[in-house]
């Protein structure tokens, strides 16, 4: 792969909190690869794009691609009767692949289109549409990875697997998705209340012995955690559950929401090195709550952002950045004023550098980091009396006033897919 | 002005909770009024805004006009801090007529793209700017209050006036709108801190004896809060402050905000007619809390919904609406259970009937109304895969996902203004 260079604005974060900035710059790319940044022109090809904001790609940890066709409806309800009212009838509609090609093109032209070059998706139970899932957003160029969900109780009966299918479909899943190298497979039994004790322990044998990492939910809800607390009376917290069955951290595990987390759930996520992918907008949309994530950054557990798609209705992480700001702020005045609010900064961190660190050396420009790189045309926020603003104050405008806007121009891997 | 038939697909509510639609129908304008809908093709001139929405204009309670310039910066901050550092500095530019012209030229032409067709909105201590935004909104067809700001105490010397001074340029203010037809002039002292008590006592007299509006902050931030009751010891709360000068209701009145409300107050803003402008994005990002608009609404104190631009970071009412939900159902979540949140519906009605009865009759498709009308271009949202929705529906999902976006078309009173 050629090595090129990129002119442009470039804002990026190395520690969380700070932003770096280079007006005018060359973030210098070599076999996929940030080689380093230039205030100087350097001898090679150049992609003009001065003027632009340059930033890493952002990862968003958690998201359902299934449920992108209803994103922006049905906002009214909470998290169980919105899952029985609108999710589940429309997560059986992908049993017919005909209807999956056409949902899944239009998601991955989406999201091809927005800030994120890494995720974590949800598929359905369905194993030939979560490959063709795979498929369409291998073939945007996009990189992360995508799950045949286990359900096997408490499911509607269009929705649902017995424990046999629901693992011999998963081994399916994980044999085909072989054929795949930028999207790679994730073992993702939907939730406890989902899945019998019996599918959890295979499923965790499964990871470990495949080394496939694991993606879930966690305390989102309270009606859901009393749930769980019902289901799994020999547990001592829901996160307990799931390391009972080797699917906290046995492999890499990203559990979304943590809204709920008890002080002993923390330690235990800190210990397997789970990364959190916090969903502020699903969180507020479905009644959820606010994650305690100043407290778990404090504590040393990962924290990414994620738009929970459908649960957010948007696919925008600039969006989540703003919006983990913004519930950070009302946790700080409404639940606890030692948990000071995240700062524009350090939102940004946790969805390029925090997030990333799941998919590898990923979300910054430090050298040997992948060139995930997005270019953001802010021309349209930069009225005349605007001037004179830093590339960090003009991405925090952008991410507040334009977040759902295209980008200008995307990068993964050091291959250019927009 | 002549007659006209705009043919849509139309939403609006006549009262709180509940969508009235009519697809593929007719809504009939004669002399600024809206004289009725139909399901039939009416014999008179058409607008054809096939398979759009049309929906009544929105009314933005409150907003800073001179602020409009950093919207969506600086948004780490709390509110006294954030006074200091970033607005009243850029307040104070609004001295030069220059710099006003360029800046409220861009609000202007912003606002006219926005959803709102009714504004109440803040101008500065200074008369000629304040006046050259009059005539900005008045050009752009808008129709509202902007009110030049009162300030002689606790306020930085670059934008401060004596109390003399403050007085004779509210009249000069006041007379010279007069001018105008589609905006009108609004007492606004900023809030009480701002304000010493001759000053107050003076622009209650104004008010009363010129039948003029008036607008303020009330109950935004703790902080502020406690700064008013040691400037006002023998008020028994904010409010009543404000009512001891006859600043609470004695002239049509809106209060900002009302985050903090005790029941005393709540009871006296019922009592006086009071509209409250619910700012949700305003007090998330400034960190105030969440305003008890469920209760605000049982008790049957007028409630209508505002962006607080530049608290807020956008103009977009439909946004708002969204934001509205949103922080209902973390009130509910994390304050008060009986507080239950305030539905997409709820919202929408304050935004449109619920605030615009402060300027009369506006905001709804009922015979006799205004016919601020606003028409929006939801093909971009019309995916195959959510054919069949109904117009309720589809102005959800826009209104998530597309609420900057420009509108497609405007009527205020009957007159197409975009």
């Amino acid at each position: 792969m050629a090595a090129f260079s990129l002119h442009g604005d470039l804002v990026w974060t190395e520690e969380i909190g700070a932003f770096r900035t280079l007006e005018d710059g060359y973030l210098i790319v070599e076999d996929g690869r940030i080689k380093g940044i230039s205030k100087h022109r350097p001898d090679m090809d150049i992609i003009d794009m001065a003027g632009r904001l340059v930033i890493p790609g952002l990862s968003d940890l958690h998201l359902h691609a299934p449920q992108y066709s209803f994103a922006g409806l049905y906002m009214d309800e909470e998290l169980l009767e919105w899952l029985d009212r609108h999710t589940f009838p429309e997560e059986a509609k992908f049993s017919s692949l005909e209807y999956a090609d056409k949902a899944y093109t239009l998601f991955a032209e989406d999201l091809l289109s927005s800030a994120t070059t890494r995720f974590s998706a949800f598929g359905t139970i369905h194993v030939d549409a979560t490959l063709l899932l795979m498929r369409k957003l291998e073939e945007a160029g996009l990189s992360g990875y995508a799950g045949k969900v286990n359900m096997d109780r408490n499911s509607p009966p269009f929705l649902s697997e017995t424990e046999e299918d629901s693992v011999s479909g998963t081994r399916r899943f994980i044999d085909a998705a072989s054929s795949f190298t930028l999207v790679r497979p994730i073992i993702t039994p939907r939730f406890i209340p989902s899945c019998t004790d019996g599918l959890l322990e295979r499923l965790g044998v499964m990871a470990a012995e495949g080394g496939i990492p694991v993606q879930s939910h966690l305390d989102e809800n309270l009606s859901e955690i009393e749930w769980v607390r019902s289901l799994c009376p020999w547990a001592s917290s829901y996160a307990a559950a799931y390391d009972r069955f080797g699917l906290l951290g046995t492999t890499p595990t990203i559990m979304a929401h943590s809204v709920w987390l008890g002080d002993d759930e923390m330690d235990l996520l800190r210990k397997r090195g789970v990364f959190v992918a916090h969903s502020p907008s699903s969180n507020t949309n479905l009644s959820s709550g606010i994650a305690p994530v100043r407290k778990m950054l404090e504590r040393g557990i990962n924290v990414g952002l994620a738009t929970d798609v459908a649960g957010g209705s948007s696919l925008s992480m600039l969006r989540m950045i703003c919006e983990a700001v913004a519930a950070s702020k009302l946790r700080w005045r409404l639940i606890d004023e030692e948990d000071r609010p995240i700062s524009f900064p350090e939102a940004f961190y946790l969805a390029s550098k925090g997030g990333g660190a799941f998919f590898g050396r990923t979300g910054s420009f430090e050298p040997g980091y992948d060139a995930d790189i997005v270019v953001l045309d802010d021309c349209g926020c930069r009225t005349p009396l605007r001037a004179g603003l830093g590339p960090a104050e003009r991405l925090e405008l952008y991410a507040y006033r334009h977040p759902d806007d295209p980008v200008k121009a995307k990068f993964v891997k050091g291959r250019r897919v927009l």
